[in-house]
């Protein structure tokens, strides 16, 4: 898995039928020490997460393996919701501590 | 998934037998500022995409889960065309604006 | 899938048991523009394609959904011979014209 | 699979229900020779590593294989604990010489 | 698949109950003229490949397809020993030609 900042959404009316219903959140992938980098994947969300927070998100067929995402033509969802990271013994990220 | 521009087809008359009446459109993808980048992929188009339009496409084994790719050799498939796509507050690309 | 230029071919007596009576090819990966990068793969033919064609592949899971590699250890495979390819209105590749 | 060093932990307890108990671990990626570089990848911890330990991890479909993993949205695995990597004769990791 | 030299041995103890009795071969990937470059890939050895061989490696879900490697949790295979490569009419590697 990788780490990632949502910072926004995609909007798509026209789409395949078992894509109904799922919400496409924009994230942006951090690097090591919890920076963000110019690379970005679109995932489906399947546990409520809102912009601005850190998530954890799985890619490839590991990403139907959620019940929102089974058979369906998805290769990236978001399955957590990040309280902290912790790199070499020092917190990078903490939600608690984000305005 | 990640985002993409249709700018292009290819033609094949020699294929395998399970690829028989799929359309395969060449896309363009796009960075986290949607502007176009160096590199694409050939992806099955499942929704009607054409030329012009920006599109999300999965790839891997989720290409297959569209009924149109179900059980052929495609690990790219065009399942979404976008309307609209929102970084940070702003939309950086509206399908209802463009030309 | 991408779009590549058959170059070479690979020789291989002491494989896997299920890989026996395939062919393999070495494809030079081509660019957005038709011309060709410094990467390469090695895929599976499983339409005939002869040096100098250029060919359209799929990698992953989806390299084993022909029926030449069905349940084989291969992740790419030659699925389409490229008639031609047209970008931004412009046929960058057309087989007919090819020496 | 490739190998990398415990670095630290993410915590998450928003999660996909499939992922409650599982262990998530910040692995550095390493280079051939053994040096840390600056990628890095969240696995789910199969074998009881700990900071500081090299391990290797498998990727995509394949991080579902182990009991621990089995039907998770899990896309990176620790499935080994490395004791000693060896290269060009050269032994260039290991456990028992590290402090 | 890719094509690379094998150049060293990764031993684990602790491990994944699924990988005992495999093999662990640290391969240096070939660039398209058969030279090495900076980058590796573990891969478990189907094939009985020894340190200084060439080649073939299959990764993903296709790395399981072989009996060895059959329901592990392993995303890289050996499936062949190279005998000769050939890149436009010239032969880049002959096993039979190396000391």
């Amino acid at each position: 898995m990788l780490l990632g900042k949502v910072i926004g959404t995609v909007v798509a009316s026209q789409k395949d039928p078992k894509l109904e219903g799922l919400s496409f959140q924009v994230l942006q992938i951090l690097d090591i020490q919890a920076q963000p980098t110019k690379t970005y994947v679109v995932a489906v969300d399947a546990v409520g997460a809102g912009v601005g927070e850190v998530v954890m998100y799985a890619s490839g067929s590991s990403a139907r393996q959620t019940t929102v995402t089974h058979n369906r033509p998805c290769d990236a969802v978001i399955m957590a919701i990040v309280d902290s990271w912790a790199v070499g013994g020092d917190t990078i990220y903490n939600k608690a501590e984000e305005g």
